[in-house]
């Protein structure tokens, strides 16, 4: 059998996420159709971390097992010409058979972008926020990097039990919990290291760039969520102290709108 | 009454064109609900010209009269609340009563986009042409240069009578037939002036550049499908010359498809 390591990109907004559910359309159940009709198998691909409906990815990482002997250099195109247009492969290698997308991942990043105009362009409403309000975006800077170091992330995780036990039922979740899905449970690690924390303006927008070992689930939304309200006025980067040491989801702000979302790259 | 001016930017790619059909989604009957929902007035908006289905504007005018005393500062934000986020009004002025979006247009600007890598981004499969296929492109570029001035563009009008006779049955086509519908009749005059057209390379993209003082229906996408040719080596300079010269649509290169062109700009 073979190891195949695909790198992905995708735009989120016609899918319900990355995991496969019966009857809905999902980046990973549309992949596995793909492969199924390339290869005659009965294959699930492994992403690197679930992605929510709506987010989006410059560079997943997935990979799937196949005795195809399909040449490694046609890979990419017989896959680009299955797909959807929303769906594209960038790159496909062969991997070591040891090699998981999810538990060898090292770092991920991921973008958020906001849209600070009056007017959003149509071209960009499903990939950016539009959030044309006023913000204090250098305060906004300042507190990006409270966040960075070893952190219990707590407060900014999704509050979703039944999702967490249902995913503990289907997988084993690494030790590190690497995928925004995993380790919400009672008594699980939340324990992150974030190694870079920034906003960045570009040609009209307001974009945070967050790379780490791993995030979980909604971390990043919450995150800006929080963000936002340094931004307004009404928490300032001793007040996020508290909310990150409170390990409390109540504690922080809203979850920010999925459009926003992508992620980015994956490391190994 | 006043006479109000709007400058509009549309995704087309979810509507049917900008012309209204009943039970359809069109650019101009979804501003004509909106704009009665606000005014409690049946107002039909001219535009400067129609796009057909696919096609986005940077920069569509469009005029319609109303008795409503909504402040002039106050119209962008109504209208973009009402409007869906595929379009957005950029601009509102007061134009003068005799005003009119299609027949006092002096010049307009289109862009045709192409993406020439390999694999399309998901995030621009609606807004370019994705042709990664070998072009001489430099010999486009020198090609481009044969259309500019005055001449009889039939050989890139499109064919279709029917149409025509029923735009002529609705409206008065001004002397020169601004807009991309108009003057497609057997001895209609299909002599228009283009004042500059430029390829141009952005961001893996090779972009067509058109201005002109009015251009027939399907006349810049057809440009494009011949310019492919010039691209492709079956046509040089003076090929391009003689189509132009045959004034018969038979004789150039087919209609490019409607995802990659923008109407950006019109001028008055």
């Amino acid at each position: 059998m073979r190891n195949l390591r695909l790198i992905l990109s995708y735009d989120g907004s016609e899918f319900v996420g990355w995991q496969v559910q019966p009857g809905l359309p999902t980046i990973q159940g549309t992949l596995s159709t793909v492969i199924g009709r390339l290869t005659g198998e009965n294959v699930l691909p492994q992403g690197s971390g679930r992605t929510d409906a709506g987010v989006h990815a410059l560079g997943q990482v997935t990979t799937f097992a196949t005795a195809s002997p399909i040449p490694i250099e046609n890979w990419r195109k017989v896959l680009n010409d299955g797909l959807p247009a929303s769906i594209r492969v960038l790159e496909v290698s062969e991997a070591p058979a040891d090699f998981h997308a999810r538990k060898s991942a090292k770092a991920k990043t991921y973008h958020y972008r906001i849209y600070r105009g009056d007017v959003c362009p149509p071209f960009l409403s499903r990939y950016v926020w539009h959030y044309p309000f006023p913000l204090n975006e250098s305060a906004m800077s300042q507190a990006a990097s409270v966040v960075v170091g070893e952190h219990d992330f707590t407060s900014f995780a999704a509050v979703d039990p039944d999702r967490v036990q249902r995913i503990a039922a289907e997988e084993t979740i690494s030790d590190r919990g690497h995928g925004e899905s995993s380790g919400k449970a009672d008594g699980a690690n939340n324990v992150r290291t974030v190694f870079s924390s920034e906003w960045t303006r570009k040609d009209g927008e307001f974009i945070y760039t967050v790379r780490g070992n791993g995030f979980l689930h909604h971390m990043v939304r919450n995150l800006v969520g929080t963000f936002l309200l340094v931004g307004k006025g009404s928490l300032d980067s001793e007040g996020l102290r508290k909310i990150l040491a409170a390990r409390n989801r109540s504690a922080a702000g809203a979850t920010a709108p999925a459009s926003g979302l992508y992620l980015v790259r994956v490391e190994y």
